[in-house]
């Protein structure tokens, strides 16, 4: 079984890296798709489970009891809840024996034993302003300057939610396997470039 | 003509991975060639012309004058004679229209309008710590701690030198297309999935 994760700066079309690299190869592919499964087996609201894992909000207690979330102390924390559930269909979707693409969640932790080849997507802040207006819905008016708050905020969380579960700092380049820079670069192109690398890889490990 | 930069971090097989690459893709190969070639040209002995230009003893003074460094009042500086020199030389080998891979040099910011596939390698400590040690000459004993020290001497001078030319960070991800970490990877596999990625590139961008 082979498995790609994809960790990415907002805005920098990591998620379209992922996807697209998940169909150029056949793999399944899981996002937001996982987001969905808990929802539905708790009857919770989608929305719900997607800000209460991306929330900060008690991050910096559990900062101190890094490498110990799932402490009974936290069980009735939703974001730990949520967490370990996450990680529960995290392990069950490697358990299925299928290749996949696995986009955000930590994944390329959670599935260390699995030994991913891990992906960090990043560009340059001119690049994911431009990459989130071309994204934003028809009646969303933000200024650059809101946009970049947004992006830094969001990838802020993120590098926080990582620390509940690893020292292996979000985005830096000891981290993953291959770190990508999408700044300039066609996505569409990128992937095809990116997916002759993860065969040639998966290749060799067999 | 395509052209492929490699920086890389002392001990992780970064010049390795340019080797194989050139030989895998039929590309010439430039790293302590380019030393060669100006050591040559001027008649100064290949060590003097290496060890000046890794040198870090100007650095101080220059990096105020960045984006300046052929400025008159530094002519007579020994380090920026060899860097102009070493300009020259790989402004002749990009004239030259053939395939090649560069390694160091900051090649990638001297010919960014060329616009090369740029890639920075690097590692974890512990594992360019053994790469050292694999390579070292059967009179050479340091400690791990020496090793480490040395590692990190280097890279701060290449980190300083390339303060120099450019405000492109050494070894952010903001200043390369691909970051790869070699570690726990073997650097001959890796380099035929890296031959793969580059073809895809090169392919798009005619």
């Amino acid at each position: 079984m082979n498995i790609i994760t994809i960790s990415r700066e907002f805005g920098s079309g990591g998620r379209e890296v992922g996807k697209r690299l998940a169909e150029l190869l056949g793999y399944d592919y899981y996002d937001k798709e996982i987001i969905s499964i808990i929802a539905e087996r708790h009857g919770l609201d989608e929305k719900y489970v997607e800000s209460t894992l991306s929330s900060s909000q008690w991050s910096n207690v559990a900062l101190s009891f890094r490498h110990s979330f799932s402490s009974p102390i936290y069980f009735h924390e939703p974001k730990v809840e949520l967490l370990l559930e996450q990680k529960k269909v995290i392990d069950e979707i490697a358990a299925s024996n299928r290749n996949c693409v696995i986009v955000g969640r930590n994944a390329d932790v959670l599935l260390a034993d699995k030994e991913p080849l891990s992906i960090f997507v990043c560009a340059d802040m001119a690049s994911k302003i431009k990459r989130c207006k071309e994204r934003a819905e028809e009646n969303e008016h933000f200024s650059d300057r809101e946009i970049k708050k947004n992006i830094l905020r969001i990838d802020k969380n993120r590098k926080l939610s990582r620390y509940l579960i690893t020292d292996k700092d979000w985005g830096k380049k000891d981290s993953y396997h291959l770190i990508i820079n999408t700044t300039d670069w066609d996505i569409k192109e990128l992937s095809k470039a990116l997916k002759e690398f993860a065969v040639a890889y998966f290749n060799n490990k067999k």
